[in-house]
């Protein structure tokens, strides 16, 4: 697997002094072969991760109707179901093996516009039940919240509970005030 | 001023194809006294924002003590307090004038290294009185909410309000869910 074969040169040699023709060298598979599964080599530090993103995305942008509850509600939902189909089987190496790897300053370069684009799905799901300015606060304020959730998994070591557990402690406080204020109750 | 010879250039040419010596020759300044001022060229996309990034952890790492209400309370007062006292005639044009000046990349890149030092200072400011987890969420999560109030200044145009009521409407009901949580009232 490209994974797997990446994962080993970047901890035998660092992330910056990899290249995609090793990886592909070490995997047995061609160039192509890569591009087909991956855009840059920095896609390769967001594996799995990736996919949830694109998952929660993809959920966002196609609600169904009919769906009980506010769409603040129906968000906290959504980013739990993702959370709950992420693979717990491998935790993301380039997060967990950051010192070893290298690979710090590449994931700080690669991160905001997986950020960004994942706040601005989220303003867009809620856009139609709040104000501007509150939508795009939950945007991103949910992204910190799953960004807290997620770090936390990654940090917990191998006794480490689910995804969601963790998401959901993070996301459930952070959401309260904006749900109350959407009641008018504060 | 250094300040306005490279928001200049930037509008006539671009970010990316301004140079630091280009802007030094404008102002009518050295080298060395552009690095009197500045680390790097990004660091001018951050003009009075990291002043007040850098008032904002300074003031989280040296609390005063006999200071009223939990470190969660005070966190909401010194964040609104540095937000008060940024400069209003000014708003960032790297990111008001991000299509014209090219800065958006650039942005992108200087930014986590700012969002992640502004949200470990805050996690470590809530941290002896919140669990670890919880203390990293804040951090995360009221970082995600001053970004949001500062983008809602920017982006209101020359009739904006003040920095801090926007930044006092995103971080109350993101901060509202922890309180309650210390409370035990959730």
């Amino acid at each position: 697997m490209l994974e797997d074969a990446a994962a080993e040169l970047f901890l035998e040699q660092g992330y910056p002094a990899t290249s995609i023709e090793q990886i592909t060298q070490r995997a047995g598979v061609s160039r192509n072969t890569f591009f087909n599964y991956f855009g840059a080599k920095a896609d390769l530090l967001w594996i799995d991760l990736d996919q949830s993103i694109t998952a929660l995305v993809t959920a966002l942008g196609s609600p169904t109707s009919g769906e009980e509850g506010t769409r603040l509600e129906q968000l906290s939902a959504l980013i739990l179901a993702v959370a709950a189909e992420h693979p717990a089987a491998r935790v993301p190496w380039a997060f967990s093996q950051a010192e070893l790897m290298g690979t710090r300053t590449d994931l700080e370069a690669s991160a905001p516009a997986r950020l960004l684009a994942l706040a601005e799905a989220i303003q867009a799901f809620v856009a139609p039940e709040e104000p501007e300015f509150i939508a795009r606060t939950i945007g991103s304020v949910a992204v910190g919240a799953i960004a807290a959730g997620v770090a936390a998994w990654i940090a917990a070591g191998v006794r480490r509970e689910r995804l969601e557990t963790y998401v959901a402690d993070a996301l459930h406080p952070a959401l309260t005030g904006f749900t109350d204020l959407a009641k008018g109750t504060r």
